[in-house]
Order: structure tokens, then C-alpha cells, then sequence
């Protein structure tokens, strides 16, 4: 055999993104204990042998929620040669899976949840939801995964805009959606323009419901349908 | 050692597309030898133990075309645990890398080229371009791979319009760019809208010079200019 080609364990990473109530995009990440101390990580597996990495990331995904099915898109492999040298992520990794791992390949996944769902882990025992800008130094290249999939949560919205109601509750108002797309979006939008250009799509449907217990002029509610947006269809050009 | 857990090769696999003067998108197919046969496969390598994916996968570009730096993007990791379980590409991977393998995972990358610019092999034999609806049967699960990534090149051009143009001519009329428009595009367009739309795009810059020896009437070219482009802004909402 060449030793010059590698042989190496390959694993999933789930970045899971949420929507808090005062506007903030959140992920989910979980505890690994190392030495009676406790650090945050993103969720993840090593695969097996007879699985798929798309069926791993479910697997991932529902170990972490207890949700059965949800939505998910494989956005990355990190490969990086030293992603996985750093001495205690070594040693986690052989008291995780009985074995010294020195070098591994993750496959990274995005997936949208609505934050008021309820999370039902039958893995972990702390799962907690992290505003993106308050996430601290965590192990092997999460950090930098993160970074990433804030590129590509934005990419998938670009290329197909019913993902961004994922992220919303059921019923929601303009406003709701106009500080989610702010907060995804790179640059600043007039919310008057918003509104025209929101009230222009057709699968963005009116109900009649407004607003209770609100400070400010109560404002109606809407639904996404998606048997209208299917309907639409996508161009290439813009 | 938890021995449900893969522990494998992994390989990258390369599709770069090419625009024929036929009107048809083609890819870059290499030939591979067995027991005196020839097959034809999309051109990859294993990852070597020191080298991450995008390097691999640049490598790979370079021993196939004799360019330095290709456009490249990564777009989906294939890991389906029977890709690689028929015995004659067991068979030739025995003799390529001199180990017995049975499972690879690939991760695949998409490339775009001049369809005349000159392609200079510094370790294949035989490389030629293939129309996309022409290819055969290949090895592995390469059909699929050229299958999905016909998906991923449309989503690339309508992420990043510019991307369209490395398959052009530096010079090109817009005949030509609604003739690649059209191979890509999903859905009929027509082709005085086209030009309506593209009118309004100031990076396709008219030029001073028109066909020559045509039988049709002689059209203006065009080139793109990327500067202009990069000024526009891209917008979550189309």
C-alpha cells in the first residue's frame, strides 16, 4: 500500500440554526465532558460502515432533537490536515470512540428549526440554543465551520426562498419576517420596500388575525403556502 | 476499537464542463486501462495523508488540463457504502493504488473550461470532451455524480451570474451567451426577452467589432466585465 494516501475515520457536523425572539440568529450545540470539565461542541458522529453521510447527519439530527425528520443540506467537507491534532480533541476522541483517532474528515450539514420547538435529546444530556454572535472557542475547527455556514444558510435562502419560513412560527406578522431577513442578509433593506416587495409574492397569504397584548399598532399575521411557491418558477437570471 | 465505525479512503472526482460550438455542454472524461480494455471515467485521485479536498481536487485539475488555477467549486460528498463494491473497480483500484479497497467515500467538485482552450495531460493518456447527453456507462457511481452536478452548475450560475462567462469566449455574441443560457436553463425563454434583459446588465460591454464569414446577419460582440459586476449587490430576494 501507499502510505501516502489517507485512511481515515469521516464524521457529520450539524449546524442547526434558530431564530430567537428578540431577533437573533442561534445554533444548537452540545456538551462533551473531558476531564471533569465541561466544553460546547457542535453535534456530530463518526459514520458507520454501512451508512450514508446524508443518513448519519439524520441520525445526528434526531439523536439531537428527537424530531424525526428534518430539513438538512450537506454544505461542506473540512478536510484540513491538522483539523483534529490538538491534544485534548485527541484524547476526547479516544475516550468518545475507544480509539486514537489523529486525523479525521467531517462532513458539514445545515438545518433549520423553529426555536420554540421543543428539543427532546436522546443522546444528549445539555443541548442549548447559542446567539451565532455570543458563540465561544470551541473544539476542533467548529468555530470555523460556523463561520461558513452563516455563508450558506444565506446561499440556500438566495437560491430558494420558501427555507426562510423554517425559521418562523407558523403564523407570523411583516415585521417578523423583515428582522429574520435582516438578520440574514448582508446589507441594510427599508422596510417600506420590504413590505412592497413581500406584498408582491402571492404565496405570502393574509389571514385574518392580528396581533393581542402588543405595545405597538397590532399587526396582522400571515402564513407561507408552498403550493403557491411551487408554482413559481426559478430563473437564472435575477 | 469500535469497528462499526468507517475507516476509509477517500478519493476526489472532478467534472469540468465545456461549451462546444454545437450549442452543447460537454464534459472532460480520462481513460482508464483493464485487462487490456478501455473505460472511459471522470478524471479524480485519492486524497493523499498530507493534502486537503480543494488542494486534492486542484491537483487533480492540473494533471488533467496543464492549466495552474482552475475555478472550482466543491459541491456534495458521496458515500453511499456500495459505490464502490463492483469488482471491476475494485479490480482496477487494486492495481492503481496497490491496496485491496472496497468502500471510498468521493467528494466531487465542478470545473468549467474553454471549450477551446489547450488541454495539456501531464498524467493521462487520453482526454477528450464528452456532450453531457452522450456519455456512457462509467465506473463507480460517476453517472450520478455527472447527474447531480448538471443540478449544481445551474445553481452556481444563479448564485454568481459571472461564472457563466468562463464558459464563453472572451468575445461573444449575445446569441452565444442565450445559446449556453438556454443548455442550462430548465425552462424555454425567449430569446427577444433575453435580449432585453441582458441589455440592462452594464457588465456585458458592446464592442467595436462584428462577425465575420457568417451566412446569418453579422452580431455585435460582447465582452463581460467583471469589475463593473462585482460593484452590483446581491439580494436574498429576487
Amino acid at each position: 500500500m501507499n502510505s501516502n494516501f489517507i485512511h481515515t475515520y469521516v464524521s457529520v457536523d450539524c449546524v442547526v440554526f434558530g431564530f430567537d425572539h428578540e431577533n437573533r440568529l442561534n445554533i444548537l450545540l452540545v456538551e462533551r465532558h473531558l476531564d471533569e470539565k465541561r466544553q460546547i461542541k457542535l453535534p456530530g458522529s463518526l459514520i458507520f460502515s454501512d451508512e450514508d453521510v446524508d443518513d448519519a447527519a439524520q441520525r445526528v439530527l434526531h439523536e439531537l432533537t428527537g424530531i424525526k425528520k428534518m430539513i438538512l443540506k450537506q454544505f461542506k467537507c473540512f478536510a484540513d490536515p491538522m483539523r483534529a491534532n490538538n491534544e485534548n480533541d485527541i484524547k476526547w476522541m479516544g475516550m468518545e470512540y475507544k480509539h486514537h483517532i489523529d486525523r479525521i474528515i467531517t462532513v458539514a450539514y445545515l438545518s433549520l428549526c423553529k426555536i420554540d420547538h421543543k428539543i427532546n435529546s436522546t443522546k444528549y444530556s445539555t443541548v442549548d440554543w447559542f446567539p451565532v454572535d455570543e458563540v465561544p472557542s470551541l473544539p476542533f475547527d467548529h468555530n470555523k465551520i460556523i463561520n461558513e455556514s452563516l455563508v450558506e444558510v444565506r446561499k440556500w435562502i438566495e437560491l430558494d426562498f420558501s427555507i426562510i419560513f423554517e425559521l418562523l412560527p407558523k403564523k407570523f406578522t411583516i415585521r417578523q419576517l423583515y428582522q429574520l431577513y435582516s438578520a440574514l442578509s448582508e446589507k441594510y433593506i427599508d422596510i417600506k420596500n420590504f413590505h412592497k416587495k413581500i406584498s408582491s409574492f402571492s404565496y405570502i397569504v393574509p389571514l385574518d388575525e392580528i396581533e393581542t397584548n402588543v405595545s405597538h399598532r397590532a399587526a396582522r399575521y400571515y402564513k407561507f403556502d408552498a403550493k403557491i411557491y411551487k408554482k413559481n418558477n426559478t430563473k437564472l437570471i435575477k
